[in-house]
């Protein structure tokens, strides 16, 4: 592939010079920031995350922050969850959907104050939405994207490292749980989270000027431990079935279609732009929905959506493969139609190099 | 730089497979799609465009749909432009502003057909924007991303290879202006417009498979007008002075800082979202605006803001820079305070690799 062009469009991150600084070798472009997508190798770095512990520059996880009388409101209108109970000591994944009940994003969502939300965003310009519905609704709200951008810390030994830098108090937080931690004179929002399997945490880096000293802090903590920059990981996204917007479903995909049907509260369907669909859709059942499915053969880099064919018909999409070591196959996220989401369901792949062979499976891997 | 990981999520284009076996050396991403930026380098390119024809992949400026009862009414809300005079036979470059008066995008916007309206977006997701205001005010129109990937024919010699594929009747349209032309058994929207000051074409292919086609026949016609796989040029675009979205302004700015009054139409401020706040600047003056600068030495590429400084105290931004063969200078783009604005202010700017002399210019270059 090419390579990627700077511009201020395009934008660096407050930890773009750690990043550089310790080799990246590959960049995607997510929230129009750059994001690293290789260090060493994709292969080399899921054996090392798997391992040891990284530290990840997802400062493209920009947040929208909602603030004003009205950010509550405002938020519950953006999803199908009921987040009257979030609290300031819990995150919560909401997915956010548009009138028709179309995936939007899929954002993790926080209480940073009283009357003050953060929303944790995928690759979509979410803040245009939530500005649109609180200007059209006339909402006492103001939604910003502060200077806030998370650094991950994931990894087996991540709660080794996190103690040593913001205290042992940081591994006493549950999954999705969230708290304050003082790293120099500042206190961070700490969330126990990330996009991986392998554990970890998510720190909301407020203010830019502190990317690079948490950066430093954590490597020169850390060096016993063979931490490494790293970043999500192809490989080991997909054995777990962590689901990627843009590439596993848009707007054209329904959060019952996506799993998410636990985030999808009865309760307050009619808040939210969208609640109409999603029940009558919970009445009818789903016409598909995102299955793991293994694919035989060498394959080419999943670049494009594949189309998946039965007897020659489409029945679905391949939306992300890649090769596993640890299972041995190529591991894949599809979006398959109903008669076919059935685990052992045989299935053929069109990829651009040629036909694939495939299989529905059971469950992701991990 | 490091190379781009490919993915679903960043999109292919029709017109993907000509680009690369024309030899695309960078990309950037924009709207989640692939733009290219380098073929043989940025400065060959130059000249190239200049002197000769390029055809432009710009798949990526992506086409918001407005469609139904309500399209002409949703289009007014967007932007301060009138768009009521607008037709069928010319396009209209709309700045689109939020409820502040904050530049979202400065897309072209063309009416496709009775009730049908396509906004062809800068780097935003203004699809968003435009989605959430016709839900909250629940009107009659579908917005959508339609199958509809702009193809771009730049260069002195355009009109002789676009007169060769549409026949001599394509030259005939003003600047801006537009008509459906017959493409094998299509008739395609085509515009005398473009993100270059050479003069030529958007083609709006409706339907990806016909992408290729269309890239072929262009250059089988075009062989002996030399032409070549181009892209937007960095150092031309900035020599010409066309703004860049998400470089040269943000929704920080509104479209009168961005020199874009003459596209503010008082007539319509009570009909569209930031209406009020733009008439208050209007009366009261703007406090910044944009400005061509020249910078005197060797600079590292702009790959963020660089803070503009007048003894010492920062009065701007420069936002865009390139040296420039033809003019023998850095040419830049910058956003400067009023008291800075005039020809021949003598300022400093502080790059990434240190300060440097700069001057405010009486005008953009071309």
């Amino acid at each position: 592939m090419a390579v990627i062009s700077p511009s201020r469009r395009v934008r660096r991150t407050p930890f773009s010079d750690g990043v550089e600084a310790a080799g990246v070798k590959g960049y995607t472009v997510y929230n129009r920031m750059l994001l690293p997508t290789v260090f060493e190798s994709v292969e080399a770095d899921y054996h090392h995350l798997k391992r040891d512990v990284q530290v990840w520059d997802v400062a493209c996880e920009r947040q929208v922050q909602l603030q004003g009388p009205d950010a509550a409101r405002l938020l519950q209108m953006l999803t199908p969850r009921n987040v009257a109970r979030m609290g300031q000591d819990r995150c919560f994944y909401v997915p956010v959907v548009d009138q028709n009940g179309g995936m939007l994003n899929d954002p993790v969502a926080l209480q940073a104050g009283e009357d003050t939300y953060w929303i944790s965003i995928a690759d979509s310009d979410l803040l245009l939405w939530a500005k649109g519905i609180a200007a059209a609704n006339d909402l006492n709200v103001a939604v910003t994207e502060p200077d806030v951008s998370p650094l991950a810390v994931q990894g087996p030994k991540a709660d080794a490292l996190m103690a040593r830098v913001f205290g042992e108090a940081v591994t006493n937080l549950r999954f999705f749980g969230m708290a304050r931690f003082a790293f120099q004179d500042r206190n961070l929002i700490v969330a126990r989270s990330g996009y991986s399997k392998q554990g970890g945490f998510e720190i909301y880096v407020e203010g830019s000027e502190l990317g690079m000293p948490l950066w430093n802090a954590l490597f020169e903590a850390g060096e016993d431990l063979n931490v490494r920059a790293g970043c999500p990981n192809l490989i080991e996204r997909i054995e777990g079935g962590l689901l990627s917007y843009g590439n596993d479903m848009t707007d054209e995909n329904s959060p019952l279609e996506c799993g998410l049907r636990k985030f999808v509260d009865a309760d307050v369907l009619d808040q939210c732009y969208g609640g109409r669909a999603l029940r009558e859709e919970m009445e009818a059942g789903s016409k598909r929905k995102i299955c793991a499915v293994s694919i035989e053969g060498d394959l080419p880099p999943c670049d494009r959506a594949w189309p998946v064919l039965a007897d020659g018909t489409q029945v679905g999409l391949i939306t992300s493969s890649a090769r596993s070591p640890d299972f041995g196959t190529n591991v894949a996220i599809a979006m398959l139609d109903r008669d076919y989401w059935n685990a052992g369901t045989r299935l053929e792949v069109q990829t651009q190099d040629g036909m694939a062979r495939a299989q529905v499976e059971p469950k992701f891997w991990i």
